[in-house]
C-alpha cells in the first residue's frame, strides 16, 4: 500500500460536498489530510460537526490561510461559487494544485460566467488554463493540470449520457432535452426554507425552468464534443430524497440502423466509473448511492425517432466529491480507483 | 343541505383508490354508502382495515353480488383491470350506472385493449357507449352516461397539460414528450417488492420506457382533440413519495407570437378543478395533495421553440377517486364540487 | 347551516400552525376570516405563500394592528412564544377573545414561565384567568373563557394518555415515563439546519433529554388531575416524517385487577375527538393525519406491573390548530365538530 | 495486504442482511466469496438482483448444497429462522464454522425457543455449545467457537446500552424499560403490506407490545451479565426510515453519586465499535448508517432517579451483517476491523 504522501487541504469543509470529501479522503490510502478551513467553525473539531467522522478525522477547522494551504500538494475548494477564484493565483504561485468543486473555472468565457453568476470573474486569465475535469473526456489533460474545474452534478450526468450520440453526430442539433431529477442535498447544507423536510419531502417540483446555471456548462461541453452548435432544453426537478440525480435524456436520432447499445458499451468499456447497463434496463439512483459511478441505459421506445437515455449518479460523489478524488488520483498518478469504494449502500 | 339520496356501491374497496373513494364519499352530502365489496375481506369492518374511517364508516365488506349492487344508483369499480367488464352488462340491465376507475372502458378499440391488457375484452359492444370521463373535455356527455371510463392518473395530468396546445394545432405533430413522475401509491396497495419502503424510498427510477399501458390512452385522447395523428414519447418514473404526479411536458411550438399564458387561462377559466398558475410558476405536487385539482404552469425557456408545461395532480384524487366523484356529481346534477374539499394538506 | 357570523383574526399566519389554522378556518361554516397578520409578508397574498389556498383564501397578510384585530370576535395567535402576552390586554379591553397557540398562558406560575422561556412574563395578572384549553378536562370553563392557552402538542398526547390512570390514582407517583416521537413540523416553518430534509430524514434522534419546555406544562396538568405530586421523565425524539406525534407512556400500576380497557373507554366515551382502540391495538400516527383526533391503546405486557399507553395525534391538528378550532367551537356554542373533518388522509 | 485466504459461503443471500453481507465481504481483504445460495434465485447472477454489486461480485446464486458449503471455512446463514439449525450438524461435521444471523442458536433453552418461534428446535444439543456473538461480552469465546449465534438488532442496541449499569448492579431489578425505534429494513426484504412505502412512510407505530421475540434474547443476556433476575418492558416501534435503531433505555439508578459518564467510557474504552459520546449528547442514527458502530449517550434528567441511555446502531450492520463480519474477524484472528469501513454515509 502506498504511503500517505499526498498532502491535502480542503477549503470550506462544512457543506455537503465538504463532508463527502472528508469521508472519501479520510480513508484514502495515499492522502494525508493536512488542513480543513471554515471561517464560521474555526477551532471546532471536525468530528463535533460531523460525528460520523469520530475516531477517523481528528483535525479542527481553521481559518483559511494561503500560507498553510500553500504547503499542500493539492487544495480542494468545497466552497460557494466565487471563492476559489480569489485564492487561486496565490496558491498556484506556491506550487499547489487546485481542484475547485464550485463553478469558478467551469466556463471558458468570463462574459458568460458573469452573466450566469452575477459578478465579474477576478482571474479570467486562468480560465483558459483550467481543465474541465470530466475524466471520460479529458483524462490526459487532467494528469498535468494545475487547476481542475470539477464538473457540476447535472452536467456530469447529462454529458455522460449524451456524449456517445453527440461525438458520432447522430442527433438532430436542436432536439436535445434533459429532464433531470435531483435529491435535496444538491441544494447544499444551508438553512433555506425550501430544503426543509416539511417543504421538500412528499412533494416534487421543477425549478429554474427559465434558465439554470448548469445550462451553459452542459452546452459548452456538448458543443465541444460535437464540433457544432447544440441546443438544449434543461429542466431540473427537486425530488424528495437526499442523494441522487436521474437524468432522463431525449434526442432525435434519425438513423434507425445504428446499434445504440453497442455504441454506448464501446464508448465506455475502458471507463472505470461508467457502467452501461444491459438493454431494457432502468437504473435506480440508489444503486450509485455513495459511489463514484454513473450508470446508463439506452432506449428507443416503439422504435421511434426519439432515443431515451437514462443516466444516474450520486450528486455528491460522481457529481462532486468522488469525481474530485478521481481527478486527484489522475493528477498524482495513483490508481484511478484509489479510495473510491465500488459498492453502493443498498438498501 | 341535500338529503342523502344517491345510493352508492363500491366494488373492490381495499386498494388505495378504494379507501380514497371511501374518504370522499363518507362525507359527501348527497351520498348514502350502501355496499362495499371485497372477496378477501368479506365480513370485516371497513374501519378495521382502515382505522382512519373509525366512527365515520360502519359498513362491513361483503362479497360482490350483482343483486345488491343493482339496487344502487351508481357503482364505482375500484378493482384491478378486467373486473368491471365482467359485471357491467348485468348492472346496466338493473338500471345502475357505472364508474370504472380501472381501464376496462378507456380504449375505444377492443383490439388495442387486448394488445395492452393481455386478455380479450368481454363486452366490446359497450366500448362505444362508454364515456371517457375527463370532465374538461366531455362534461355534457358525462351527464347522461351510463358507463364512465374514469381516466388514468398519468393520462389526466398529461392530457390537461397538452390540450390547449393540441386543440389549437400549435404543436408539431411528432414532437410531444411526457416525462412523468409518480408517487408510489400509483403501484397500488399490493405486496410487491418494488413498492417496499426499503426499495422505493431514497431512490428514483424510470420504468416501462419501452411502453406503458397509459400510452395508448393518452394518444387516443390527444388524437381526438387534435383531429390528426399525434406521436408521443411517454416515460414514467417512480419517485419516493406517497401521492402526486408531476408531468413535465415538452412540445415544439413554432409560432412564437401566441400568448400561451393567456391561451391556458382562457381554456380553463370556467373549470372548477384546473388551476393555471401565474407565469414563471413551478407547481409543487403537495399543493394538490388530497384535493381534486390539477395545477398547470406554462414556460417557453430561452424563448426557444420548445414549450414546457408543468402539470401536477394527486394521482389518487384528480387522477382517480376525486375525478370519479366529480363525474358522479355531474351525472346526478349535483354541484360539481360537492364532497370535494378544496384545500390541500400542507405541509 | 349557520351563517358566517364569527369574525376571526390570525396573528402570525406564516408558520405551520398558521397555515393549518387557515386550512381549517377557510372552510369552517361559521367563520369569516377577517384579518391575517405577518410583519415579514405584509402585502403578500396568502395564496402566494401557500398555493394550496388558491381560490379559497383571498386575503393578504397585513401588519399586526390592535385596532383591526380588536374588531374580531376572536383572535388566534400562531406566533412565537412571547408575542400574545404583549397584545393580550389591549385585545381583551376591546372585547376580543384570545386563543393563544403558543405557550404564553400555559403555565400558571410566572416564575416557572420565566425559568423555561427565558424572559419575564409581561402580564402575569392574566395567567390565573387564562383557561388551559384541553376540552377533555376543562370544557365548561372554555365556554366562557376570554383567554385560551391552547395546549402544546406533546402535552396533549401525553395528558390524554395518562389522565384516566392519574384521575383514578392508579399509578405510583414517581414512575411515569413519556417517550415521545414527533414529526419535523413540530420544529416550525423556520430555516434551521436541523430541520433540513438532508439532516432530518433517514435518521432519528432524541433531543432535550435534560429538560424540554413541555415538561412543566405536562406536570402541571397531571398534578392538577392527580391532586398530588407527579414525577415524570419526558424524552422527545425527532422522527423522519412531517406530521404526527406518537407518545409511548409507561406507568407502574400495581392494582392488577382493574380493567384498564374499560376504564379508558368509559373516560372518553362522550369525547368526540378521543378514540380508544380495541384491546391489543397499535395506533399509527397516519390514522390521525390532518384530523383533530387522539387515538389511544392500552397494554399491560406480560401482565406485569408496567402499563403501556400508546397515544397518537397530529401535532398540527389536535396538537395545535385543530384543538384551537375545537376550543373556538366551544367558546361560541357551535357544534364542537364544526369545520373539523373526521377522516384522515391515508395513505 | 493479506491474501484472500478465508473461503466464505452465504446461505440465503437475497434478503437485506444477505446483500449487506455481500457488500461487506465483497471488499474484505481476507475473504474469498465462494458460494451464495438461494433456492428462489438459483442460476441468477447476484449482480442482476443487486446492481450495486455490478463489477464487484460475479457469482451466481446456487441451490444450497452441504457438499459445496462444507468446503468453506465459514458459512453465514442470512436465512429465515429455523434454517440454520437444519444444516448445522452436517456443516460442523465437515469442519466448517457457522455464523447464524437468524435466531436459531440465540436462546440457550430449547423450550423457550419453541415457545417464541413456534416450532421445536431440531438440534437442541448444539445450543449449549453455540456462542452468543456479542464481542463486547464474549470475545474470547468467539475466537474458538464453531457456532456463532449472531445477536438480533434490538438485542445488540439494548444490551450494549444497559450492560455497564447491569454489570455493576446499579439498577433496580424490575425497572428496566427499552423503548426502541427501528427502520423498516428490520422487516426484511419480503413483500408484506405493512412494509410498503405507502403504509410505512409518513407514519410511526408501536408493534408487538404484548411480546416480541427479541425480549427473551435480551433478558437472557442481561440476566447473565447481572447474575440475577432482570425484568424488562420492551416496546419496539416501526419508524419511517430504511436503516437504524434508536434504543431509548430507562432504568432506576438510586445511587446518585456514581459518575455514569466515566462508567460508560471505561467500560468501552478498548472496544473498537462502541463509541461513548460526550455528556449531554444525542446520537443520531444516521451517524452509524452503513457502519459497524454503536454510539451511546448517558443522561440523568433533572438529576432524578431515572437514568436515560440513548443507543444507536445500524440494524443491518452492528445489528446484523457487520457484527457477523466482526465475529468472523475474531474467529480467524484477523484485525477485528478488517473490511469494516469506519465512516458513515452522511447525509
Amino acid at each position: 500500500m502506498t504511503s500517505k504522501h499526498i498532502s491535502v487541504g480542503i477549503v470550506g469543509g462544512t457543506g455537503y460536498t465538504g463532508v463527502e470529501l472528508l469521508r472519501l479522503l479520510a480513508t484514502h490510502p495515499a492522502v494525508e489530510l493536512s488542513v480543513i478551513t471554515s471561517r464560521s467553525e474555526e477551532g471546532v473539531a471536525v468530528s463535533t460537526l460531523f460525528p460520523n467522522l469520530r475516531g477517523v478525522v481528528d483535525l479542527k477547522f481553521s481559518a483559511p490561510a494561503t500560507k498553510v494551504l500553500g504547503n499542500c500538494d493539492v487544495v480542494f475548494f468545497a466552497t460557494p461559487n466565487g471563492t476559489a477564484m480569489k485564492m487561486a493565483e496565490e496558491l498556484l504561485a506556491a506550487g499547489t494544485r487546485i481542484i475547485d468543486l464550485a463553478a469558478d473555472f467551469r466556463l471558458k468565457s468570463a462574459t458568460e460566467w458573469e452573466r450566469w453568476y452575477g459578478v465579474p470573474h477576478v482571474c479570467p486569465g486562468l480560465l483558459e488554463e483550467a481543465i474541465y475535469g470530466l475524466p471520460e473526456v479529458a483524462r490526459d489533460k487532467i494528469r498535468t493540470a494545475r487547476i481542475i474545474a470539477n464538473p457540476g452534478c447535472y452536467p456530469t450526468a447529462v454529458q455522460l449520457g449524451f456524449l456517445p450520440l453527440i461525438e458520432h453526430g447522430l442527433t438532430k442539433p436542436s432536439s436535445l432535452i434533459a429532464d433531470c431529477k435531483s435529491g435535496v442535498s444538491g441544494a447544499g447544507r444551508t438553512a433555506n426554507l425550501g430544503a426543509l423536510l416539511c417543504e421538500a419531502s412528499e412533494s416534487l417540483k421543477a425549478y429554474a425552468v427559465s434558465g439554470h446555471r448548469h445550462l451553459p456548462e452542459i452546452r459548452q461541453g456538448l458543443i465541444k464534443a460535437s464540433g457544432d452548435n447544440v441546443e438544449l432544453v434543461f429542466v431540473p426537478h427537486l425530488t424528495p430524497m437526499i442523494r441522487g440525480i436521474h437524468a432522463t435524456l431525449y434526442a432525435q436520432v434519425p438513423n434507425a440502423s445504428v446499434d445504440l447499445q453497442e455504441l454506448y458499451e464501446k464508448r465506455y468499456c475502458d471507463e472505470p466509473f461508467v457502467d452501461v447497463l444491459p438493454a431494457e434496463s432502468h437504473p435506480e439512483t440508489r444503486t450509485v448511492r455513495g459511489v463514484n459511478v454513473c450508470r446508463l441505459a439506452v432506449h428507443r421506445p416503439q422504435d421511434g425517432e426519439v432515443v431515451v437515455i437514462l443516466s444516474v449518479i450520486d450528486n455528491l460523489v460522481k457529481g462532486a466529491a468522488g469525481q474530485a478524488v478521481q481527478n486527484m488520483n489522475i493528477m498524482f498518478n495513483l490508481d484511478e480507483k484509489a479510495g473510491l469504494s465500488p459498492v453502493a449502500l443498498v438498501p
